[in-house]
């Protein structure tokens, strides 16, 4: 336990990282102190079930119940609907497990019976023995485009899982941004919280579709922001964060994501091996700290948690 | 082979005794020769998937990939999705295997893109490799609904599977019958037939919602009619068709089944345990034939196909 337990959390994730992160502090802090809103940008349709793929990282990831391999889908998956999908001619390019299917099954049909998704994932964590609040940005959609040369404007799971992030990125455009709004509890955890934590998640595709969904006029920020880079001398631990900022013409590194977020942050986390940016940091009027912020187990995940959070005190 | 290898045959079916006989017709003659049309008046939609039990049952069956111990599903068959399915809080009296899960996911995902289910079936049937045209017997709803004692009136699988066939039965009624039309291919197969064969599937709620979605005019009977008994020494193999009848105030015999016939048949195949009802079938103006109707292996199918084939060749 950190020692200001009293603080309340929100922490916004996207993937992987993100997941891990959340994790080491659900395990940091009392459940009822901390709230993860998850990027629903990538949500997308497949074989007509509605598939939540950040949200489910986020949930599995905090349930015990991830693939630590893959670092999405399921622990100890069987391939058998997947198999028989193929025979039947199903398209393959998404590969669903057994397990994670039920999810994507029962979400879709309590979806179409008028459930809302942050409904619906409260009772899936219940039930899955989370306690923490985990709350999908939106229940309204908002889907990330990623504009490519090769192929134009993307769905995010065409360019993340069909295209294997070959095509190269020349911008985003987040689709609904207009008329998606937060999900009940998203404004309440933000009045609530003394401070939110940015994720190492990736800037452009995770954490950006959650920026985008909150009040534009910034009246939700009255409280210090902390960002975890998810770039680490240069280069993701996973997913495409680095070689987007590469192609966008930003040089990809810790700086370059806290520049990303400037304005919006107090302080930032950055790895042992950056540490020589820190004064690049400092001179954005971002406050760093230095942290071995690689997570590969959970004992990393919970004390990067704890130096994070004893980070956050320091602007509380 | 049967001698008469040119005879076109249209065969109805229902669920497992149904398909069985299919399966052995499809073991005695040239693929283009046959055609099953399916009852359809089962289906419903369960996890938010279209499912087709009977439609299913034959197809697995004529596939090889039929369970031959449950008498639905599919053999070597897992549930990972059904456990998780449990745990989210799903409905869970119907059972569905990770296996047999894949076709009712792509079917719903086709039907809703506009595929009609006949489209579906017949694609799936190529994919497993079942020659003989598999047709559902109509692409609208026409629900059978089984009207009890204790209930009112209910869903078929409500009753037949939620409900273990345990309510009183005091009659059926097809709804959307006036309304729903045969399939693509159906009238056009009856139309080239030289025989049909009502394959021994229970005539209330197999049989009986073929004949309601055929033209009620009787114009589609240009050719003689052989059905083969599902009740032996009175009593069903599977399934509430004995208990059906009792329930109904009629004895539950081989002679029943050709009363609930009559007017249709040109001749009635019954067990040897009931070769003492030849006279009674007689007596109906139906020739009688006396067969070993059980169907205990594949040997067993092919040999009462062959029979009933004879013995269809008699009326010509």
């Amino acid at each position: 336990m950190t020692t200001k337990t009293h603080l309340k959390i929100v922490a916004l994730a996207g993937g992987v990282g993100g997941a891990k992160l959340a994790d080491g502090l659900a395990r940091c802090l009392p459940p009822e102190n901390l709230t993860i809103i998850v990027n629903t940008g990538d949500d997308f349709i497949h074989w007509g079930l509605n598939i939540s793929p950040d949200l489910d990282t986020v949930c599995y990831t905090l349930a015990g119940l991830a693939n630590p391999e893959t670092g999405w889908g399921r622990r100890e998956e069987s391939w058998q609907v997947f198999q028989q999908m193929e025979r039947l001619g199903a398209e393959s390019w998404f590969r669903l497990g057994d397990k994670d299917l039920a999810t994507h099954l029962e979400r879709t049909r309590r979806l179409k019976a008028g459930e809302p998704l942050s409904t619906i994932t409260r009772d899936f964590c219940q039930r899955w023995g989370v306690e923490p609040l985990i709350l999908p940005m939106s229940d309204t959609p908002l889907a990330t485009m990623v504009q490519t040369v090769e192929f134009g404007e993307l769905a995010f799971q065409e360019y993340f899982v069909h295209k294997q992030c070959q095509p190269q990125v020349t911008g985003f455009r987040f689709a609904g941004a207009d008329s998606a709004t937060p999900a009940p509890g998203v404004l309440a955890a933000l009045q609530q919280a003394d401070a939110l934590i940015i994720c190492p998640s990736n800037p452009w595709v995770s954490i950006d579709p959650i920026l985008q969904i909150l009040p534009q006029d910034g009246s939700w920020r009255r409280f210090p922001i902390v960002a975890v880079s998810p770039i680490i001398g240069g280069a993701t631990v996973k997913g495409p964060a680095a070689k987007m900022y590469a192609e966008l013409g930003i040089t990809p590194s810790a700086t370059a994501v806290a520049q990303h977020y400037a304005g919006l942050l107090a302080g930032f986390v950055i790895d042992a091996v950056d540490a020589n940016l820190a004064e690049e940091v400092r001179a954005l009027g971002i406050q760093p700290s230095i942290q071995n912020t690689l997570m590969k187990s959970a004992e990393d995940r919970e004390r990067l948690a704890k130096d994070v959070l004893n980070f956050v005190e320091r602007f509380v």
